[in-house]
């Protein structure tokens, strides 16, 4: 694609490039992203100038992340704006890349809502500034709200788990990759890791994409954690054997109900914890809820190509002898696949929820939209222009 | 190895070539074994003309499954013994191959058991003769015991599941090539597909191996089974979904109490078996089952080495692109890995164990020592030679 091109970063030593960022370069602006898809073998930056080059970057996950999305479609939403394009249908396109990743819209919606407001005066451009400002409020939140979460969510681990020294098992990826700042579940376990709280982390690979093995695994050893890495169905005999304290994950979609869709995998931990009475604790930011959807029965889960089971494909890798986005065949040919990209876990299942609007426990119905009204709230009285949903 | 060559078989319409068998060779006997490392893409025979490269493909997993590895165990003794090799030093390499796989030290056993007593007459060829026509023995038990197995297994399906059109999710591989005959769950499911009773086969992968999505769904297309592969992770929203019936799986070992060792993510769908009221159903033939392992807490599971989850590798898989026996790092450098090869699923988890001597539900000790006592009774009246353990 002509508008999506990349930057290699060979040999950087730190996790300085932040995984997006809005940039005015001279010929255009862009939307700057860190591929996700090349981690761990290589640090490379796509640089998005327009809105299709956005969208393509998020359908093959090199963008991905709940909260990242949804600073990805605010961006995607100012960049069309400044460049001229039709917001309107720039805006369709972007929430409906992923159906099941709730912030995606919300962040589009965010944006789109501050243009249309500011384009009612009839000046293109301060509807353009409007827009750009949006999604820069959008992703200062999600920083803010990472800290607030990571906070909230050692106080729960202190009160869970008061012996210290825990044992968290995660699954897929929750880090600084999915977020404006260090993200939800693996910011948890990074200020117990600082706190010096944390004996080891349990990263579950995250099948079929290897989210957890290539991304939280890279994001824990920069940040010197204690980690291992298992194939999602070791984790059963980690907890038979009593070496699992809690397990903490995000959320791509949390419904009214406090049910739970997150990647796939997600639910066999929470019938694994509660069989063996280990804390279950989803850490997402209120942008999460969607308070539209009723239960998690009416929970949309995107359906993935089959090709990610029955291939064997790191898609861009370099050096390892694989062409370029050609799989390796790991099944016999015309094998079918089921691949879910999430599954829903009830909330009766879910010890807690961690919001950077504090803690729902046990998670109802109730608590869960008192928790949501009272960051909204905040919201909107700080003048950030949060709408209704 | 010297000893251990390969025959290429190209273009073979069907499995004609059965799993192991045993060949005398002009220059030499062999034991001729399906590599099953390089299915689904290629169907090689590895030939070993002596045990350490029959230990060799062992321990590679060129032959597994756990009946097979009792029948590779037994014929290993008897190429030892007909090649004028140390027999006791060739029976302790092969039982102690792999830790886990209780039918490889019950195989060996019953070779060495037979040469021995032949032996005390004083005739080598004599004494090798006695324990090639054990390994035979072992080989011929095996492939009725399969036959035996898919009729208990069927029966119970139909008495559990009165309805037919079953949906069986099965984990790891058990079909016919861990087996003399035609497996045992698998066997099981085979059955009830030609009964016209399969409405669709449910194929975990099996990570970190994948022996589930390269040998399960390869043996499943050659049956002609509608069969769907699936990431391990995704069994949670199957069952969620409703769209498991039951599970069959193997077994490595069976501890007295009923406890079942088998590959790992086993018992993680056992517990959300329990979770859904849905049957749990273990395969395997009394040789599985361990009286002298009182309970599942003493099973020894192998720990595997961490690259087969850190790195990606098809060993010899060839015209991929991948260089022969060359992972590729789907983790950072220096992942530490959790990787045991088994987990242990406790009898109170397991609705049935299917036998070639009966099924055993519920599963207690007293009713397991039952049925073994039956088969081991059986067995010496029918003068197969069979020893007490």
């Amino acid at each position: 694609m002509a508008d999506q091109y990349e930057v290699s970063e060979t040999g950087a030593g730190t996790l300085a490039i932040p995984s997006l960022r809005w940039e005015e370069f001279p010929e255009s602006p862009a939307v700057v992203l860190l591929d996700q898809t090349r981690l761990p073998a290589e640090e490379v930056e796509l640089v998005c100038t327009d809105v299709p080059a956005l969208v393509q970057a998020i359908q093959t996950l090199a963008v991905r992340g709940a909260p990242l999305l949804g600073i990805a479609g605010a961006y995607g939403v100012a960049l069309a704006a400044v460049r001229g394009f039709d917001v309107e249908e720039a805006a369709e396109a972007l929430a409906s890349a992923r159906p099941t990743a709730v912030n995606l819209g919300y962040g589009v919606r965010r944006a789109v809502t501050a243009y249309r407001r500011a384009a009612a005066g009839g000046d293109g451009a301060e509807a353009a500034a409007a827009a750009l400002a949006e999604a820069r409020a959008v992703h200062a939140e999600d920083v803010e709200a990472s800290a607030r979460m990571a906070q909230h969510g050692l106080d729960l681990l202190g009160e869970l788990l008061p012996g210290g020294g825990h044992r968290i098992l995660t699954h897929c990826n929750t880090g600084a990759l999915v977020s404006g700042g260090e993200g939800t579940a693996l910011a948890v376990a990074l200020a117990a890791h600082r706190a010096g709280e944390l004996r080891r982390l349990w990263v579950d690979e995250t099948r079929p994409l290897l989210q957890g093995a290539r991304l939280t695994a890279y994001e824990a050893a920069r940040a010197g954690m204690a980690y291992t890495v298992l194939a999602d169905g070791a984790a059963g005999s980690l907890f038979a054997a009593g070496e699992v304290d809690a397990v903490l994950i995000g959320a791509d979609r949390i419904a009214a109900d406090g049910a739970v869709a997150n990647k796939i995998g997600s639910y066999p931990l929470a019938v694994l914890a509660r069989h063996h009475r280990v804390p279950f604790v989803v850490v997402a930011p209120t942008s999460t809820v969607d308070l539209e959807t009723k239960e998690g029965a009416a929970i949309e889960v995107e359906q993935r190509p089959g090709k990610e089971v029955t291939e064997f494909s790191l898609p861009h890798i370099q050096g390892g002898g694989v062409v370029g986005g050609t799989g390796i065949p790991v099944a016999p040919l015309g094998a079918l696949a089921y691949n879910p990209a999430f599954d829903v876990t009830p909330a009766e299942l879910v010890t807690a929820i961690v919001t950077e609007a504090g803690v729902v426990s046990p998670v109802t119905r109730e608590r869960l939209a008192d928790v949501c009204s009272v960051s909204r709230w905040r919201k909107s009285r700080s003048g950030n222009g949060m709408m209704a949903e």
